[in-house]
């Protein structure tokens, strides 16, 4: 080793050093900023004031962008890095928005309550004060005291059994109580619900799964079938959760899912049953693969990594999904003339009316995406 | 405002005036840490040492996790701070080996030089110090010129006129020339080129279009042809632009990118023209939707933002693929006797079949997707 080289690392090892003692200060700042947050939020729920503030955090992110551009950094960089901060602060608060109770004390009642869906809800209405009753299929000689008193009752069971458990518990509620399914269509059981109870009405689909963790964002569609003021603190304690709640009416509802769910779910399901009769070189593919496509796998082995009667019921939930499912297939067979014939022509003019049909959506999608892809290079 | 409201104001002030003076400090010391990355870029520029080194990162990443976890700080939020962080740093250091010539001087000729991928592949070539001349369709005339003293030529042209192209520019080209194409399938370009050219041959094909604005961690799939030691410095200058190299002979990738280019496409396409065709409110669905519709919708809507002759291209690139995709239709019509009967039972055992097939990448695709979910609630 000479002299240059010595040289060379001894500076080397004195710059990294240095970003080291950066690093350190900076993590040990971001300790402290935790404890601050912390007492920020006792304070606020000492005071039963909401924690999220969206106006601050949009000053705070401002503030920072400009203190980067002044000190030459990229102001985009530090925001990236400010959403991180602040999205972490607010994890930290759901904690507290789990436990806020708008109607702490009264009585919910599920019906498929050992399921995981029911499950699910008993921990968020039990962890808000609430008092939860739980129904399975072996508690239909208790149903009467179980609905005894009940405020609100929530049926969350198969699609095929829905309208018949909605029909068989509706007679043992108060008249007063709220009836709510999640079911995930919602034409049939709000029809259902409407002719057995006499009293609030509330179709309620959730679209997210029993595994999310926080309710932050998730959206629910809320169909209203009698008596929105009665039912109204249902969706404001929802919305405490952090839920985001999309109203509808049932049939559109339901039109709009058999696309979101039925369509798209089936459509991947096949092209994985495709990969599959085909045997593919799953491993070698990933290998030769752009970020895109791994993204574009992974949403396909996603789907399989989970439960497949969940999928079944999606994908067959009515005649009216089967039949949308069957015209998909029917546009397939019109495409063989144009692969038999080879006609790019046809497919670039095919390509262009959908390109104007998707409008602003497709650039839209083009930066949404792009950012993703940066974010799946940088993580694997 | 009572003076207990008084008093709370006052207290979330300074509170909220100390969470500013903390990030004002954390924003300062990321400034500083961009300069002493510089100089520590500028001095391995000066010993001409390669910039990026990732078992420092390591090294650096747990440091900080190790920190965190002692002051109570969640280790995956900070180690996902400093990801973007390190990434922040390799970004600045990517004009450093933008500029990393391996041969520089060498000529290099780019045939379709004038087109989207010739002109990107000119940048990096001229920006590296390499002598690069550019042919156009209507340069022919001038082919023997533009062919003197050449040490690389690329053809880059659209895939239809590739072999013609090949056939006749080889025989202007000194014996000694390394000849590559960029075309997405290899093997008849390949082919095309060891028949013409008597000098070393490599088939390129890079996984990513123009618009790439950094060659950091992009694919590129090279299937040797003929003298792989003579080819090898244009790898080695690929790979100092930060490129990855997947080595595969011309047949197997043909395979593999008819399912991973054609396949794909063709089923987004397919996906896209039935939303089109049923003319469902695009919007309205966004509304309804989980985070992970809004991504694979946004795939979707990707594509037809993009060149549709560039979609055709890969469609239709040769009847094999062709044979593929009718291979695919005619297995979704397979699906129409389970959609008419509604048999669930069959779709679940079709489905677990093919999760067994998806095997450990299904749960890792969860994973994966989960993160990206995160992300994407995070941001929009």
């Amino acid at each position: 080793m000479d002299h240059a080289d010595d040289a060379y690392r001894s500076e080397l090892e004195r710059l990294r050093t240095e970003i080291d003692a950066i690093d350190l200060k900076v993590v040990d700042l971001l300790a402290k900023r935790q404890e601050q947050v912390k007492q920020v939020m006792a304070l606020k729920q000492a005071h039963q004031l909401p924690v999220y503030h969206p106006a601050r955090e949009e000053d705070l992110l401002y503030a920072r962008r400009r203190q980067a551009r002044d000190a030459g950094v990229d102001p985009d960089y530090i925001e990236e890095l400010y959403r991180i901060i602040l999205r972490q602060s607010r994890v930290a608060q759901s904690g507290h928005m789990a436990r806020t109770g708008i109607r702490t004390g009264a009585k919910v009642l599920i019906v498929g309550g050992y399921g995981e869906m029911g499950r699910y809800f008993e921990k968020w209405f039990a962890g808000a004060g609430y008092e939860v009753r739980l129904m399975g299929r072996n508690d239909w000689q208790d149903a009467g005291a179980l609905c005894n008193g009940i405020d609100l009752a929530i049926v969350t069971v198969p699609i095929a059994a829905t309208d018949d458990i909605i029909r068989r518990i509706a007679p043992h509620l108060p008249p007063s109580a709220v009836l709510t399914d999640l079911t995930s269509i919602k034409k049939t059981p709000v029809d259902a619900m409407l002719a057995a109870h006499q009293g609030p009405v509330l179709g309620l689909h959730p679209l997210f799964g029993p595994t999310t963790s926080t309710l932050d964002k998730q959206i629910i569609v809320a169909t209203p079938g009698r008596d929105p003021g009665s039912c109204q603190w249902v969706i404001d304690q929802l919305s405490a959760w952090g839920a985001v709640i999309v109203t509808s009416d049932p049939q559109e509802h339901d039109e709009v899912m058999a696309i979101v769910q039925s369509l798209r779910h089936f459509a991947t399901f096949a092209f994985g049953r495709f990969l599959a009769r085909k045997n593919i070189p799953l491993a070698r593919t990933l290998e030769f693969s752009s970020p895109i496509y791994r993204l574009e796998l992974g949403m396909v082995g996603r789907l399989f990594a989970q439960d497949p009667s969940l999928y079944a019921e999606i994908i067959f939930a009515s005649p009216e999904r089967r039949t949308l499912l069957k015209e998909y297939i029917g546009m397939l067979n019109d495409s063989i003339d144009m692969l038999d014939t080879g006609d790019k022509s046809a497919f670039i003019a095919e390509f262009e009316k959908i390109s104007q049909w998707f409008g602003p959506f497709g650039e839209q999608a083009m930066r949404e995406s792009s950012f993703l892809i940066d974010k799946l290079i940088e993580r694997f």
